[in-house]
């Protein structure tokens, strides 16, 4: 869409790019300036941008096509914070000449899987030649019924704050691949490695909260960061029980051993997981969403009146340090 | 909107970002996890997404001011070239760590006055330290009518072509900034790098083609490649009267020179000027915008039927050779 174009890039838009966008209108075939969508009646439009930088957010090695599934699986955890149904995408893919056709293949396959998964097309892109690092730039839209997207800034004092799955997977992923941090592999490092490099955004979830949550987001950044930036926009206190925040199983010995602390734990990013706030009258319904949409969700603390804070009680009603933690912008 | 920030990125966005997107409720403030976008009735939504490399797409020492006009001009170039309004856009900012703030604050001021002049307001995006390149992507939204959008695809044989401005200031603008075409600054050689650096895109002429054009595409990427993919998509014919193709005052005294020929300004890019098709009919019609619209329009040539193919006559008919343009995909 606009610049002086590698000489290839016709070509690898033909080859690769196209066959994603091929059922959709929207995208006019790639063969146009811009994309076209239609909003359906009575509903919003959704929009989110994530950008990804080889060895800042992902690794140089990690797997074109986990590569792929993730720089999308972000996008869509955005969505599903809002509660947006996910529609279409465009990708920004700023490509060093060192790339091989045989990576640009798998990376566009792992696009296909996460595309099929989610019921997602690819509508129009930009894709150019860097002489940097692998860029990926992904702006995912969705759609949701007017005035129904949840936002960070609703959560009142007495509500319950709930998550989704388990935190510090993604964080002990990339550090297990950065230093072999388990030894060997086994089920663990591989369920971890899968947290950080396949991320599954919580979409149905999020779709299901948007009636009565009052306040959501992802758990991109740490739970402790999402979690103040919920307090802050909200104007709110938080009390969280550090016992009761779900972690993944063996976990446990890694922190008898002191390979890994709770502060690692709770401000490692790269989990999306969902955050919300709620009633406690809807704690019933919240409890079956568990089954009906297969994740485990967790009551993890309460919310309390301002001004913006965050208290973490550990065994025994002890109150936890988190200083270090970088949520010092109250 | 996701990974580990940079721990000044909060304040990046609330000093310098959030105040691009003050008054805009789509933005949510910039503080949620997503923007929400909501569509006029009978309207679409037209996407298009550019990404700015430095020292691919631009230089390094290029103002910043100018290139925050540039970044937005080039996506703005694509939405006039379907005809829509601008409304919204998103940024996606990968800044290397020697960039200081007072770089950042220019770049705001850029994107501001260009914001102002053309009515669009931030929504959205992502700021990210990068290893590499300063690396722009920015995502803009304009809205249209139901079924208006103007495509690549619609030209018809017997239909002229026209364009608008002229040609080659944007290529002659690069080439002075890298080798000092011209000799000491002067009036020409400003027209040419006020082209390059700020690009003026042709929104309102966009907006009244839209009505009775039958193809249109930005000349991004040079004439001869922009006028190909009508070609193509079209599949017709173009014959193109080389005289007849506006170029800047002051250029023939170059060509005369030897320092720059008709090829180098026929397929040089980044002059975002709008090339589009037109029924014969409308001729005096398209002939009046010109002064509402303060914008010079030629009439360049002729669609023929298909195959896709161009042929380009120079003076006394004679068939000039532009093989070595790189529109081999034929």
């Amino acid at each position: 869409m606009g610049f002086p174009k590698p000489s290839n890039e016709i070509d690898l838009i033909e080859k690769y790019f196209a066959p994603l966008a091929s059922s959709s209108d929207s995208s006019l075939g790639l063969l146009d300036d811009a994309a076209l969508i239609k909003v359906p009646k009575k509903h919003e439009l959704v929009v989110t941008k994530d950008v990804l930088v080889e060895e800042i957010h992902f690794l140089a090695n990690d797997p074109p096509k986990s590569l792929a599934w993730k720089a999308l699986a972000v996008n869509l955890s955005d969505l599903a914070s809002m509660g947006a149904k996910p529609a279409y995408y465009t990708l920004g893919f700023a490509i060093p000449n060192h790339i091989k056709p045989d990576w640009i293949e798998l990376f566009v396959k792992g696009l296909n899987e996460i595309q099929n998964k989610f019921e997602i097309l690819l509508i129009g892109g930009d894709t150019i030649v860097t002489n940097g690092p692998i860029t990926i730039s992904v702006t995912a839209f969705g759609q949701i019924p007017e005035s129904m997207a949840m936002k960070r800034s609703g959560a009142s004092a007495g509500e319950t704050i709930y998550m989704s799955g388990c935190i510090g997977g993604g964080y002990l992923g990339l550090r297990h691949l950065q230093e072999n941090l388990f030894g060997l592999n086994n089920k663990f490092s591989d369920f971890c490695v899968e947290r950080y490099q396949r991320p599954f955004p919580r979409v149905a979830l999020g779709m299901a909260l948007r009636d009565f949550a009052t306040s959501a987001t992802d758990i991109s950044d740490g739970l402790v960061a999402d979690l103040a930036n919920i307090c802050r926009t909200s104007s709110v206190s938080a009390t969280i029980y550090a016992d009761d925040v779900p972690l993944p199983n063996g976990v446990k010995q890694l922190i008898q051993n002191g390979c890994v602390n709770l502060n690692d734990l709770f401000s490692g990013g790269d989990d999306y997981e969902l955050l919300f706030t709620a009633p406690a009258s809807y704690d019933s319904r919240i409890k079956s969403l568990e089954s009906k949409l297969d994740v485990k969700i967790s009551s993890i603390g309460k919310i309390g009146s301002g001004p913006a804070n965050l208290t973490f009680f550990g065994k025994g009603g002890k109150i936890l340090d988190f200083d270090s933690m970088g949520y010092s912008h109250f």
